[in-house]
């Protein structure tokens, strides 16, 4: 049982999904001079209907008086605290080819208490390796190092015929939210998350859009 | 009026979003030697269920006998054609700083058929460098280049600030479909489409599940 108790009554996942999204917008709005905002002027900003950020946020008690908006400051601290965004998360990456390296460098994680702590290859030319603060670190290591450091978010970058086999091996350590770079589905068990960032995926679900020009 | 008549027929668009990943996974059962799969062998690859697989491709005909299967081959082939996946797409990247080298250098999208076939940036220092096959040129050079090229694809990877106006620009110039890595929500016009890829977006959705481990 890893889910917490309190996470459970019965909020949508599509509703969680959505709340990262709030959070990044109210912050743009705040970081602009305005410090309440109505679910009008959210939901412009989002292309989301007034009514569904409402209805929302309604899952987690009330958060502004009718026709007052919202206070930006009380919104997002409430929004952090539900998402559990008020702590760091140190995660481990597994695979550091050059998409693992990017995800290293990449400059968005840690701003928002996201950074990779820890990295593993299985390739013994990239182990001992020294990418930004982390060195890398065989795959025979990675439980000791999870389980010692309490990570409880992975990140994968190796090819597509590795990532069920690494996916395993990271719950079997005590992984239980993952975020997936390879271009293949993965199977998990109950209590596990995995997002995928796939762009391959994303640009594919638009060239239909495009009618060939004549 | 830039999408196609023939896209019309209603198919819901979370239709076209999962007909990539039907293309995916087909294209690793036929790389491990099956060239028949049932709705139900793909659906457990992908933790969807048969029926949906089997609704979702009806949209688009028949493509296979009730309990023999479906012909791989085949069926890829008119999922590809569907999507216009059958030629090359180039892309124009805008914003070359760290992120935007990832993207040049991401060896995913080549085989795929996308290749960022120009590259822009507003800053002058960036303007001129190489990377990759690509030579870096100044915004004034965008809409000249885009549309001499036929470019219909955009993959924006500037700061948060500067997104909203790249992609009116993109607009403007012809492009019809939108990858977003900037972190940040846009408005686009009717007929073109975003999807964005947002890491820290897919992290903060997972941590609520996360439980405070005592």
């Amino acid at each position: 049982m890893t889910i917490a108790e309190e996470s459970i009554p019965n909020v949508p996942e599509v509703v969680i999904l959505r709340l990262p999204q709030y959070i990044r917008e109210l912050t743009r709005i705040l970081n602009e001079g305005t410090d309440v905002a109505s679910s009008q002027q959210l939901g412009n900003r989002l292309q989301v209907t007034s009514a569904q950020i409402r209805k929302d946020l309604s899952y987690f008690g009330r958060f502004g008086k009718q026709g007052r908006g919202y206070k930006i400051h009380y919104l997002l601290k409430e929004l952090r605290q539900i998402l559990r965004l008020n702590q760091e998360w140190p995660t481990a990456l597994v695979g550091v080819g050059r998409l693992g390296r990017a995800i290293i460098e990449y400059p968005g994680f840690s701003p928002q208490g996201f950074r990779v702590t820890a990295a593993f290859d299985s390739n013994s030319r990239q182990v001992g390796e020294t990418l930004g603060q982390v060195t890398v670190q065989p795959m025979s290591q990675m439980e000791k190092v999870i389980r010692e450091n309490g990570i409880r978010i992975g990140i994968v970058a190796v090819p597509a015929e590795q990532t069920q086999t690494v996916i395993n091996k990271m719950v079997d350590c005590g992984i239980n939210a993952i975020l997936n770079y390879a271009p293949v589905s993965c199977h998990v068990p109950n209590g596990t998350k995995v997002r995928n960032i796939d762009p391959v995926l994303a640009l594919q679900s638009m060239t239909y859009y495009l009618d060939p020009r004549t």
